[in-house]
């Protein structure tokens, strides 16, 4: 197989966030205290002016300008969105004739919030062909607006695009390693989107974080296996945000030390499918992730997904 | 790259079947000799158990048999579908639940008409990956419930399902000989699904339909230059069915004899993604279609989106 290579990061994150103090009141109300149990201190709330295409748009510029490419040199785009999702058209069309990308095919991928490493897959099969060199995976989503106002859900999640440049040359950048998806649909009813355009939980809180937990174990230890690694190999795991009791179970279930997961979901809340590329920008310029170093991401997504990629940057 | 095999396929069709006589009548009135213009005699409306899971699980079921393919031997299932799209969850892990296909993972895909072409560009990707070795791209559309009651929508469109057998290996079934995908965001708001449910059209029909013409013509031509062919190379084209206007513009531009070009629109109408592999089955069932005879399909998609495959059966 061909190498791939990551060259580029953006994200982007909404002009209003919201404090813990600014948010709307919850109903019924939550102590200060018992809000910032929640772990999440912080998050984004987009605007009608800062859609899935907008945020996604600005995110793509931002890595593609990292990634030294011009849009008129991508190969595809593919977004990871499931917030505002239509029946039809695709919203990754938009992007495309934003950004210029000509000669770009665009599409939209769902998966809810494992759609980033889905992309990431789908990336890595285009660029085996080798009529294709360079592509973005974006995720962009408005989950507030899939949020019902003043519930607890208020305080965990936000809004927030991140891009990845994907290039398929031998130097230069990270390097996509490999992947791992998974399915099981005999979890698919645990959660849902009611006629009001909310999201709704069929299943304890507990036993979905624990099922989250055992999902990304499972997966993340079949891809390190599969590469004749362990998670002492690893220089850190950056998994979909979730929330903070996820987030322990992920900590639990791969046995890695909680010093070497790495979240920014109490500085944006859950951006859901731009969780793991917000991370990785975030820490990057943070200086923390140092590129080399071995990185292995792992998500869940409803439907049931679980997914899990290893990387460096 | 690694070969491509096609190695089954399978169809469902919904148990009622509306000839021009049964179809209520439409608001305002059309003439029999009106209704026949249009070009579809029957069309398929699928009942509330008849859904895009259970449609689905059948067309697979049947090409996996057609296959010799165990379900539990798949390593992927794509599923397009517009018509019953959620937010979350996809309805493709529904169907590898039901088919027991436990390795596979399954993620819907969206792009509207064109989802048949992009499943198969992206079961190709997955297929260069050594650890994959088969999966299905099957189409599945409930579209009947997207079209408004009485309208003139409810003569061309119909319900209905099919699914082709992707295999990685050097012998045996057809060939998925190469791809083209493309996208034109800036024809992205033409049509789509108001806050009823049910799709809109904001473009005079004459003018999609020559850029459908144009855009299937477009997109064919680069595909055969890229494998150094002709339009006279082809034993049949296969196109995505859409509307007899549709078709009619899509053989003026490609400039083939209408002889070639295979469709069974007027027996099912228009079954949207499903239409290539409705064609397929049909066509090979009557003998018309013979194993190793090169075949181009070629589909428009909102979005924009214009895709195109070159195989054999």
């Amino acid at each position: 197989m061909h190498e791939i290579r990551i060259t580029g990061l953006g994200t982007y994150l909404p002009r209003q966030m919201h404090t813990n103090e600014t948010l709307p009141a919850l109903e019924p109300p939550l102590a200060k205290a018992d809000m910032d149990r929640i772990g999440v201190l912080r998050r984004g709330w987009a605007s009608d002016e800062e859609g899935v295409a907008e945020m996604g748009v600005i995110a793509a510029r931002r890595a593609l300008e990292q990634a030294r490419v011009e849009p008129a040199g991508l190969d595809f785009i593919v977004l990871a969105n499931w917030s505002e999702r239509r029946y039809v058209p695709d919203f990754a069309p938009v992007i495309q004739a934003a950004l210029g990308a000509r000669r770009a095919f665009a599409f939209d991928v769902c998966c809810a919030c494992a759609g980033f490493v889905y992309g990431l897959a789908m990336a890595h099969g285009f660029l085996q062909n080798p009529r294709y060199r360079r592509g973005i995976v974006l995720a962009s989503d408005h989950s507030t607006r899939r949020i019902r106002p003043r519930s607890r859900g208020t305080l965990v999640f936000g809004d927030g695009a991140g891009c990845m440049v994907l290039e398929r040359r031998a130097e230069g950048g990270g390097r996509l390693i490999d992947y791992e998806l998974t399915s099981d649909g005999s979890h698919n009813g645990i959660m849902d989107v009611g006629a009001d355009g909310y999201l709704r939980t069929h299943i304890r809180q507990a036993d979905l974080n624990a099922l989250a937990g055992r999902s990304i174990g499972a997966v993340s230890r079949a891809l390190l296996e599969r590469n004749g690694l362990g998670f002492d190999d690893l220089s850190w795991v950056v998994p979909h945000s979730g929330t903070a009791g996820v987030q322990a179970m992920v900590a639990e279930n791969l046995g890695v030390p909680t010093a070497k997961i790495l979240t920014n979901l109490p500085l944006i809340g859950n951006v859901t499918t731009a969780s793991i590329p917000a991370a990785l920008s975030h820490f990057l310029e943070q200086g923390k992730i140092k590129p080399g170093q071995l990185i292995l991401s792992a998500s869940v997504g409803l439907g049931w997904q679980a997914v899990a990629a290893l990387y460096t940057l």
